[in-house]
């Protein structure tokens, strides 16, 4: 698969089930993969869904505005910035945000590297 | 070499060449690294130092605002955000940077991904 196809194909899945059933993030990540999220960080899949589940707010909506890519061996990186509203909030907060993935299965996935920061204005 | 200590170091040399000498960045890049710089893909040392000598902007002054790294097999992966000022602008830029680096020859890091993206708010 071309890495800018799977960039979208992947930021289009992550983003729809953080924002709609966010427990379903989990077959993204296995026991190696790493986390860091706003400066904290987490390795393997438990801890990394503990953090996810546990966000502060009840309701998210992801919307991408740039995304970039470049193949790495055996995957790709891939670095998006975008907008997110949580909880109703009228007033969006800007995000930028890390992954790296790397194909487990035939045809399958996984983010071994997953780095997120909002960034304030 | 721990990788926060290697991202910080990476970054620190980074920067200040940027804004002191940028052919000096020459060195970090190596014929298959790769940079995408506001949406636009370039590979290759040449390629990539052409693009950096030719901004639009002769002075420039990058200040992190946070650096976040992740262990990578050989290397690290390297997220920054910060601003930045032009050409003595008093108005700085949002910007955010993924980096990649791969050990090569011992104690040398060569940038294979670097993405960058600057942040409008």
């Amino acid at each position: 698969m071309d890495f800018n196809e799977l960039a979208k194909m992947f930021t289009t899945h992550y983003y729809q089930t953080f924002d709609t059933n966010r427990a379903g993030l989990a077959s993204l990540y296995n026991e190696t993969s790493m986390l860091t999220f706003e400066g904290e960080q987490f390795q393997g899949q438990p801890a990394i869904m503990q953090k996810l589940s546990n966000l502060a707010f009840q309701q998210v909506q992801h919307a991408v505005t740039t995304l970039d890519a470049q193949p790495v061996p055996n995957g790709a990186v891939v670095f998006v910035t975008g907008k997110l509203s949580v909880d109703g909030n009228p007033n969006p907060i800007q995000f930028s945000q890390v992954f790296q993935l790397h194909q487990g299965a035939p045809g399958q996935f996984v983010c071994v590297n997953d780095i997120f920061r909002l960034n304030y204005c």
